[in-house]
């Protein structure tokens, strides 16, 4: 007999009509991989606002915890998943987190993937008043995925070594109690390379760091690793190739791609195409490789879509010429619009494509 | 080159958080068969208003028109294909009406699918102010797909006989300049059965016509009947096996289908799985058996899934009991949730299933 709520996430983030950012990143992939997807918009907008003109109406936090309630008392909120992104403002969050408790409270088993939208490159674009919030619902989370930076105002801790690193995630981890921390395009500092282990780096063959980005995940369960009883958590990384220019949505994607390749049970058959033989994957270690392999694709796919539009429509980033001309950035905004549609295979896993498995960090924690 | 604007559709419909009607039920298929899906919603609401408890809020006309100005402004208007259902309230209706304006004059090859959504079965759902709004809107459309009851309402023709139908779709055809116009689920009148070319009718092993819905299509565009030149349009019919109970957003999906598969050019190569060696079908008696084919397979899979549910799931209708408990209703409802997550392979045409081809109506234009 079917189950109900098998295969079911509630998704509660931003909307955009036009373009691939927040839900409209998130929703189609996993619908492509078979779940049905709950979706509560905390903001409806025309476009993201990287195209520097934009608007539309937000979700107050009065709406959101309507919204929740009638769907608690029509007994919709039985999905063993749940995935949050931007919310608009810290009232609105506080009712996103409210109902994450509750939904938790409610079935203990719940996946919970929280993306703690606070800002990037050393930006909150959140008021600070979201941080607090943030930090109180670390603990409800299954996985986070942060940025470099969301990591940094989230364990009030700035990354600037291997010590510094080691502390944020035992923060995370022992701190705030997350299962799961998933910390994906990291640039690829000096420091950082030469941390992270020889098989993880990029290939010898490439002289410049720019243009590989890495990815570290860091688990308290699952398969231990080789560091034994004591190290706070199995740590595993991976370097990516970098596409040049900026393309919008890729960590909403990500984080999607992330929690609907997440099998909590190690158990699960495993469809991974990495060559048999090799040790069985733990379950963060393999959703994000999978999401770090399908995310590339695509955006493999927009960079070449991007490529052969029409000069106009692919100027490059210069903020003085933008600002003269603001048709300038939003027409290199609609050029490189995520091809979610177009890639639709290669998120659904009917097209192979390249594999980034995620190389364990032996020694991770030990202090040098 | 590829085209920024090939293949890219609007739709403008209401949202639901939970289950699958409006853009819910439409975006989905739409994104399955290759569109990039541009999606203004017009309400976000919990779930659909089936359930009896339902709420959240309604995008307002001023909400909608500042967000179609700020996509003209960015050039996100480009799209070729324009859907449009639900809208709550006059003033939004006008909003909407205004937008299909300027995109047919801006694009005079726009492709614009008008679901008047109005009401059913002898009941206004909107305002009656709506209904002179869809009047005026019809003469932009390309392919409208009324019900029964909208077609009366918008043509002021009470439908009884072949007359009376005649009628009613002249006035499409000619006083709103309607090319396509598509009328599905109509209950199987003895008259209307009567009337029907008998290759349309329904297999005569059946005894009861409630097993059975009729679906018309009428087209003053691409092949021309066998009318010859003076007959308003070609007409075209079939006959669906109706499946026991109400399921909701069917209509959406059937909507979104006959767009997704209307192509206008009849050189386009068909993908059709009619046998070959039969006549090529016109453009809308395409899409429509395509959108029919679907839509039935895809109803097919939900009431599987719904007959295997637990007893308490599946109450049949009683409005006395379901009025006492009103549980008993909501989990009716979502045990009936189309299932299109399952049923994708059937929306992307991977998994082949009935073809209902529709059946040329030769002499309907023909007075008795």
């Amino acid at each position: 007999m079917p189950s109900p709520t098998a295969g079911r996430i509630l998704s509660i983030q931003s909307h955009v009509a036009f373009g691939y950012v927040g839900g409209k990143a998130a929703v189609f992939p996993l619908q492509c991989l078979g779940y049905d997807v709950d979706v509560v918009n905390t903001v409806n907008f025309s476009n993201h606002s990287g195209y520097g003109r934009f608007g539309g109406s937000r979700a107050t936090a009065a709406e959101l915890a309507k919204m929740f309630e009638l769907m608690e008392q029509n007994g919709l909120l039985l999905c063993e998943r749940l995935l949050t992104g931007y919310v608009p403002g810290a009232e609105a969050l506080a009712a996103v987190k409210d109902l994450a408790i509750r939904m938790k409270q409610k079935n203990p088993e719940l996946i919970y993937l929280l993306d703690p939208v606070l800002g990037d490159s050393g930006k909150l674009y959140v008021s600070p008043e979201c941080i607090p919030i943030y930090r109180e619902a670390l603990q409800y989370s299954t996985v986070i995925t942060p940025n470099w930076f969301e990591v940094e105002v989230l364990t009030d801790t700035k990354i600037t070594d291997p010590a510094s690193l080691r502390k944020a995630l035992r923060v995370l981890h022992e701190t705030y109690h997350v299962p799961n921390v998933v910390i994906s395009s990291i640039p690829l500092k000096v420091w950082l390379r030469a941390a992270l282990p020889s098989s993880a780096q990029p290939p010898h063959t490439t002289n410049t760091d720019a243009d590989f980005l890495a990815c570290i995940a860091s688990s308290t369960e699952g398969t231990p690793g080789s560091e034994g009883g004591t190290a706070p958590s199995a740590v595993h990384a991976r370097c990516i190739p970098c596409l040049p220019g900026y393309f919008s949505g890729v960590g909403d994607l990500f984080s999607a791609l992330v929690l609907g390749h997440f099998q909590p049970a190690p158990s699960v058959p495993s469809s991974s195409p990495a060559p048999s033989g090799e040790a069985e994957e733990s379950p963060l270690a393999y959703a994000v490789a999978h999401a770090l392999s399908k995310t590339h694709a695509i955006l493999t796919l927009t960079h070449e879509h991007a490529k052969d539009l029409p000069e106009d429509d692919r100027l490059p980033t210069d903020e003085e010429l933008d600002a003269r001309e603001p048709e300038r950035k939003v027409r290199r905004m609609r050029g490189r619009e995520l091809r979610l549609i177009q890639g639709q295979d290669v998120l659904r896993g009917a097209n192979k494509t390249e594999y980034f498995r995620m190389v364990p960090w032996t020694g991770f924690w030990d202090e040098p």
